[in-house]
């Protein structure tokens, strides 16, 4: 039996991604006296939004997709690799195979897994059929199987599942896209933008199947080798690997088991500063119960970005208030690449705004993301915005343009968490450069906040 | 003689630029019922930013620079041809040489003009010499002239003269950019970010002369055709064509013969809803006085996206006050590219707060535009913000990086303009994405604001 180390520490964080990661650099800035402490499972840590570009050309491999540790180190946060087992919350001591670590605070930063649905767990037992899970080997195993096969059927329509089959694709393969609904990457976007999207899909050569769903992974007569998926349909769509991004789940054994209460989808609870039931725990990222900023309701959005938020407000409010600014809930602020276009979406989408009662108006405004149009990559660049009929405040905004879309989502962003008014924004000062963004004359955010003002005074 | 035509409006401007014709815009959605007119000079408006890629390979004619009208005809908006030459301000009536055209409201959007310091007045009488008008004709000329010379000398280092650098020098000239300081693009920028642009000219091989300054401008014995500039420290530089790049000046001969009240630096001075001394005038753009957002001082800045910004606020409050929002200052927010890096700045630098006296905090962050860092063109990106020691509150920031920086800098703009404080940054909420931003840990604005949040602390 190996003989148990005995470590101690001020903060325990648990996990070293997006979260867990922040919150003890934010930590140590905040409170410099005190010892953090993360233990972490993997020697390797992927950056997870990159993992799909591990399997195209983008990355190429797990190597390149390695998230840098170096800042925690520098600034005196220590870390062990290990698994934390159990937890005595009364003495404050936390249990790894190896160490026993007493705390003052505890900081659950334990992420999240993927999730199949129930109907589809067999199929993890066949050789071929593979999760996303943030983990290098199993990443590797994936990538070393499917970089040998021609068939690939990914199951989901989310930006795992939509920047796999672009990587894919662009690797040569034959690519099958396979989603419950209608339109792809349903949440962040209307059914036009993802239309948009999905017309990308198809110009690439990747197969969209949409609005009917795999009931059944096939192998070929028991080898447990996948051979195909059967649809809800009847029909049969040939695989030689299958991929189900169909989502993530929290983290949350080691937190169950210690009687933590779960919120909703499964999440540990926590209230606006990340303290859980017992204010000596905190939860951040993926792990955590998550609401939406705009509508307050219980939200499935799992994002680094969000987690980092959340991570920053957990490790500043540690010991006490110091701030007084707590998380209000995820805006859901997103991005990807979807062939040259780049999408992304901020707060909530106009269906979403409807589905929840709300009273509100949109703008929408398509022009070009350089100015003058002939300015060579100019693209197209089309900003919609959605606001509450009464008080004209924006709630959501959807972008489709080029390399510059991913830093205007974060305006659209910011003004929501700003609670700014189509009004203001209509006169907001920016700044416009041939090569950079649209012209000044036709700033497509002021433009669609305008046609918005106009619906109002109707 | 001409006969006179009559035509009457109820909202006159002149002016086809980005002012005026946002202006006209704007006055139009709000005020539907109301005639506008718009009286410009030349049948081809110039997309005033673009006018430096003219001269290289990025537009390479000036037939590429061409402002679209389109949506003002669509919208019902009259635009005729003609210069106007004088107004009866009792009478509401402006005169063109073909028109007499009576209004309610007049507004001038009149522009600025190449200004030419008097020590150098002398050498517009030579051939080679060119400012940089907004004028399609005169730039053609220019172009013609300078593409068949090898040696270019550019006075002036603001963004103009910077951008025709690189692009004469994608063209295979040889080129000399003259300052009379010892950094380009004084303003906005501080030294060490001006310092990483001076570098990048230096790699594609422009020469620049800081701290020495141009005394005479030489032609070849008399023959009025240029050959060389004179620097004050005795040096001499060979110029087959010398582009004055030293500024503009508000365009106010009409509304000085009028009698309108001029402001600061000769701009016809304008109230925060852009009304002249004489409420049915208004001003807005390049022509109009401006002042500063955070110091309140007057400011020379010009530039098209705060024209167009003012344009909006005197459309929508030409027949009483509407929406309540004047324009409080330029907060100056700039970008531009300089080889493959975009260089971009919003309020005011450490230099120029120090110079006016605030007591201030930096904070600075360097890291990757994309991540992993191994995402293909990765680049640098740096970011610096300037805050209020005692209120935290954000008056500028610098940001040099990618593609995604044109608006990337609009959000410090926005921060700037909603008064936001260190400490609501350090908790906003992004989206971060592999192919198009910094990692959700090292999210470069959030990290600045970190930095300064801590020497607050001290």
């Amino acid at each position: 039996m190996e003989v148990t180390e005995k470590k101690q520490c001020d903060v325990l964080v648990i996990g070293g991604g997006p979260a867990g990661g922040v919150c003890a650099v934010t930590a140590k800035m905040n409170y410099p006296d005190k010892e953090i402490l993360v233990v972490r499972e993997f020697e390797v840590q992927l950056v997870p939004c990159a993992i799909p570009y591990i399997f195209g050309e983008t990355l190429g491999c797990s190597e390149k997709d390695v998230a840098s540790c170096g800042m925690a180190a520098e600034m005196g946060i220590s870390t062990i690799l290990g698994k934390v087992e159990d937890v005595d919350t009364e003495k404050k001591v936390a249990y790894t195979n190896k160490y026993e670590i007493t705390f003052d605070k505890l900081v659950f930063a334990t992420g999240s897994m993927p999730f199949v649905h129930a109907s589809l767990e067999h199929a993890l037992a066949y050789e071929g059929v593979f999760t996303i899970p943030k983990n290098k080997a199993l990443v590797d195993r994936a990538k070393a199987y499917v970089d040998k096969v021609e068939d690939v059927v990914i199951v989901g329509t989310g930006f795992i599942g939509i920047e796999m089959a672009m990587e894919f694709r662009e690797a040569g393969k034959r690519v099958t896209v396979i989603g419950g609904s209608k339109h792809i990457l349903k949440g962040p976007f209307d059914p036009e933008v993802a239309l948009e999207a999905e017309k990308i899909l198809l110009e690439h050569g990747v197969t969209f199947i949409g609005e009917d769903r795999v009931v059944e992974v096939l192998d070929n007569g028991g080898d447990s080798i996948v051979s195909a998926v059967q649809l809800k349909s009847g029909r049969v769509v040939q695989a030689h690997a299958v991929i189900l991004a169909t989502g993530y789940k929290p983290h949350t054994s080691l937190a169950e088991k210690i009687g933590l209460p779960l919120g909703h989808y499964g999440g540990i609870w926590v209230d606006e500063y990340m303290r859980t039931q017992n204010t000596d725990i905190f939860a951040a990222g993926d792990c955590s119960a998550r609401r939406g900023f705009i509508t307050k309701v219980p939200s499935k959005v799992m994002l680094a970005s969000t987690s980092a938020a959340e991570g920053r407000v957990a490790g500043s409010a540690l010991f006490g208030l110091k701030y007084l600014k707590g998380f209000s809930g995820t805006i859901a602020i997103f991005s990807t690449m979807i062939g040259k276009s780049a999408f992304s979406s901020a707060g909530i989408t106009e269906e979403e705004a409807l589905k929840s009662g709300g009273d509100i108006v949109v703008g929408a405004f398509s022009g070009m993301n350089r100015h003058p149009a002939t300015i060579p990559d100019a693209q197209r660049q089309f900003v919609k915005l959605v606001a509450m009929r009464q008080s004209g405040r924006i709630i959501g905004g959807q972008i489709i343009g080029g390399n510059e879309t991913g830093e205007m989502i974060n305006i659209v962003g910011l003004m929501i968490e700003m609670q700014m008014t189509v009004f203001q924004v209509m006169f907001m000062q920016v700044a416009t450069q041939p090569m950079l963004t649209a012209a000044p004359t036709n700033y497509p955010l002021v433009m669609a906040a305008n046609m918005i003002a106009d619906k109002l005074k109707k």
